[in-house]
């Protein structure tokens, strides 16, 4: 498929341009490489964008990470590039069309919910309909489906849907739809291995009051595991819709693709607007989730203490590559270990300031002497989910970075041990972290803390500790990563992130537990810029990594970690 | 006007029944005794609540803080009481309505805005509008008008207006429609007698591109001030939206009465939903202003350490009602002087616990011995508005009281020296306070801090530091109250109160600059909960109003003074 190609068939197809966003018909689910239209269109590697076609040229509008990565990649002459912090795809739209009203932008609904559609015509620009113009992209490998085993899981399928059913008739409603894969997988406990990082299952799902249930994916392989429902293509999805005709059905109007809920209006069937309840459910880990998840992270962690030993030893001459591929042959030797949960950022020095970084043959630098060598990583295992930051000093480190380094631990240390009420918004204690920061005038450009799925999407909803405001608050049961940072551009990053589960600290109120297991550098910190409650903190967490994981290690390691544990 | 006579009044009206609210025309502001139509309909005296008028029956929606005191004050064989955290007015009609569909629920278009109307809809509550059914109260005596003085506003109307104009050329709006009496105040830089606290003038306005206004209200004074625009009754409203056929009118849904909606589809005119501009216009106070507001405190603050000196010698027998006219006395002799802000709270021991309590005749309590004193009040000056809260020991605190005290000045002293970016929302700075009383599993039912205008509402927008999610963020020039608190039912409450001003901390940041000049009780701090930066804020703040205030004292109350700022 050719960018020229499909500028001269707009003409015929009636559209003065056309949307083409980076995901397939899975919202919020990262896509396989061969399912990548904006690469095929342009060359742009990016993990997000959006390209709108028109006539006479194409532009391609990224985020702030994407800057300079999106020209290097891309043709000039063919592709024009927007930073959406400067022009978003609305107001390039609004400023470039002689008549607003009368641009016809082409969409695929599949590739689009129903609020995005909205949200365009909001903002006066009128979409058409047109999935056979460029359809979406679904890999034609064969994603093998296979069961998340219910000791991992700690709950049958037919336990969940029996909720989602008492949820359905709460609501006076006949049945409900779930567009999200991560939904579907918690709900049917099924996995699959069509992402190499994520072992989700991309597939939608319709259950109603008497607890039927059907699955509808493409291209999925369930010939090593017998399913006890119905598994469709994705075509089979209006048949399946018109047996609810005239009845009430519970959509997720942020999640479900435009696509969908048309076939729904054409099924006439009676939409009730509903946030997809799976995501609560599956954010609230159960007990037997919790405690694989505990367990994971004791696994994870002796694996991350046994590569900072042996990178204090052999860092010299290495590059962040090798960093890469030492961490994970550490972490593979690990029971229940499935795959890394993302590519591993191993950003050294100047790398460490540019968030979401990760080394490429092009950008590999070597571990230069008296520098922060930034490492952010994770796996999947059965049991559960692990992604950790730790910022390490290669030889000497200036009194900057130790000053900087001391604000973020306080930053994270405001967070981690703050105690707030019942469902108290992530906005609220996204500014815990960020406080001691603002103090000295700094910050940091990205969320402080994200929802980790239990053997699922490292990154997942429904709630975000952010400066965004969301409608999800915390709840007892639920796990979040708390990673305050700080990025002197050209210099250094710095970040510190735990994973931590929310517990109860008394009636009506809420604490974290930490669930990472892996020693802050002391190096870094200078002690006197911490209260006597900081440091307590500090010296609390390193005793109980000491005394979980020196089981777990060679002497050598026992010596390097009870070295790294000691008090301040 | 009887309830029984409207409740006769409905069949003919095709009526099922008829929402009153307490407000009349003026959103958002208080109204005049006599223009109390729930006191006249029912007997309650509450400052909020809604009636449902059935023709069976007449139910009165009151908050938690009018729980009590409603079925007190009406006839319980008339009149049934709800409280909104039970029951609100969507959900009772919702539950008690055999066909909500076909409800026939009159509403008053003056008293509703067409947001309140809107989601009355959406609650699937339709609505007919019967402004003659029940017209809203307007006191019949004239409020006189007088000008807010250029040497306190320090922007004459003239500039203001011109700023307005170039809102709306930059909204490609022709004019701008103002229903708020404040901004309408403000924007006019005029001020009426209307009410006993709140120099407000009760009025809407019109203002177009060419700088042309109008300003709209009835039984107004002019004849001691020479008005250099119209002013026209709120009956020729229409006529004088009829000059804008077609053309696009600047409107705020939020807060413009359903009425002047409907008169402007009437008029043909091209609604273009904003947000009220004058409102964060005049939370920006200018530098004369600021200056005012600061002069303000000073002498405000002055009359209330003379007070404070007053009652450690006087306190034996007195009861909460002599305190109020008491300190009445001494803001009173101040310069600039115009009224009270609000009616003043004095609440004595358990009385304290009762938020927004204020002592009446009936509920008046004495100064008991070893209990707490909760006094909140403040003055309308010219040159600006104070709003102050102190909590006094009388005789020996308990060691309970001294540690939630403490706990309180931890909150206050957490949020007062917060630095934060440019328009930080107030849901943030909210948790700042809270965050120390959470700590301890203990927090407070209500915000945290308000917009306080100048000669102006004691309580203003737009924004507002609470766990309410709200629009506006903070910027520098702003005015807000920061005042945490804690209550212990039946035994005490505990508020510490000061107005400060938005500053910048440096660049891009922000801080508070504390306006409020009053010592904090000593005798209730347990300096061994406190952190030296904590004291280091404690005896700073104090040094300061030692320092600034001494010069205006006599000699007793000086030494009074010297011991209450004493380095903790």
């Amino acid at each position: 498929m050719q960018l020229a190609d499909l500028q001269k068939k707009l003409k015929s197809a009636k559209l003065d341009g056309y949307l083409v966003t980076r995901n397939n018909m899975f919202p919020e689910q990262d896509i396989r490489e061969d399912e990548n239209l904006l690469y095929k269109l342009t060359g742009f590697t990016g993990s997000a964008g959006s390209l709108l076609i028109l006539r006479d040229k194409a532009i391609l509008f990224v985020d702030g990470r994407y800057e300079l990565q999106a020209p290097r990649e891309t043709n000039p002459a063919e592709v024009d590039i927007f930073c959406t912090k400067e022009q978003s795809f609305h107001t390039w739209l609004t400023q470039n069309t002689a008549d607003l009203t009368r641009f016809r932008l082409g969409i695929n609904p599949w590739c689009l919910s129903a609020k995005e559609k909205k949200s365009l015509e909001i903002n006066c620009i009128s979409t058409i309909s047109a999935p056979e113009f460029l359809p979406p992209l679904l890999s034609a490998t064969p994603a093998k489906i296979f069961e998340h085993k219910i000791e991992f899981a700690g709950e049958s399928k037919d336990q969940k849907i029996s909720r989602i059913v008492t949820h359905i008739k709460a609501a006076k409603a006949d049945a409900a739809f779930f567009a999200l894969a991560d939904s579907v997988s918690w709900l049917f406990n099924l996995r699959s291995d069509a992402l190499p990082e994520t072992p989700v299952l991309r597939a939608m799902a319709l259950v109603d009051k008497n607890g039927k249930a059907w699955l509808f994916g493409n291209n999925l392989d369930s010939s090593h595991i017998k399913l006890d429902c119905p598994l469709l293509a994705l075509n089979e999805i209006p048949a399946a819709l018109r047996r609810y005709k005239k009845q009430r059905l519970l959509t997720d109007s942020q999640t479900t693709p435009q696509a969908i809920t048309d076939m729904m209006d054409a099924a006439h069937i009676d939409i009730i607007p509903a946030a997809d309840i799976c995501q609560t459910l599956k954010a609230i880990k159960n007990p037997t989730e919790l405690e694989g998840i505990r367990q994971a992270h004791i696994r994870d962690g002796a694996a991350v203490i046994k590569f900072l030993c042996w990178l204090e030893k052999n860092r010299f001459g290495k590059t962040e590559i090798d960093i890469v591929e030492k961490l994970h042959s550490f972490r593979a030797k690990n029971d229940n270990y499935y795959s890394e949960s993302f590519a591993t950022i191993a950003a050294s020095g100047p790398n460490g300031a540019i968030v979401h970084y990760h080394p490429t043959r092009e950008t590999n630098r070597p571990l230069d002497d008296n520098t922060l060598l930034l490492l952010d990583s994770g796996a999947q295992y059965f049991d559960g989910t692990t992604d950790i930051t730790r910022t390490i000093a290669l030889g000497n480190p200036s009194p900057q970075m130790v000053e900087d380094f001391t604000l973020v631990l306080k930053a994270h240390i405001n967070l981690s041990s703050a105690v707030f009420p019942n469902e108290t918004p992530g906005q609220v204690l996204d500014g815990f972290a960020r406080a001691p920061l603002w103090q000295e005038s700094k910050d940091y450009n990205h969320g402080t803390g994200h929802g980790v799925g239990c053997f699922l999407n490292v990154h997942e909803g429904p709630f975000s500790i952010s400066r965004r405001h969301g409608q999800t608050g915390m709840q007892k049961g639920m796990v979040t990563s708390v990673e305050p940072g700080f990025y002197l551009e050209n210099a250094y990053g710095i970040r510190i992130e735990n994973l931590v589960e929310v517990a109860e600290a008394s009636e009506g109120y809420l604490k974290f537990a930490n669930l990472t297991l892996v020693p802050i550098d002391k190096r870094l910190i200078n002690k006197y810029l911490l209260s006597d409650g900081e440091i307590n903190w500090l010296n609390a967490y390193h005793h109980r990594v000491e005394e979980i994981l020196s089981p777990l290690l060679t002497s050598a390691e026992k010596s390097w970690l009870q070295e790294a544990c000691s008090p301040l």
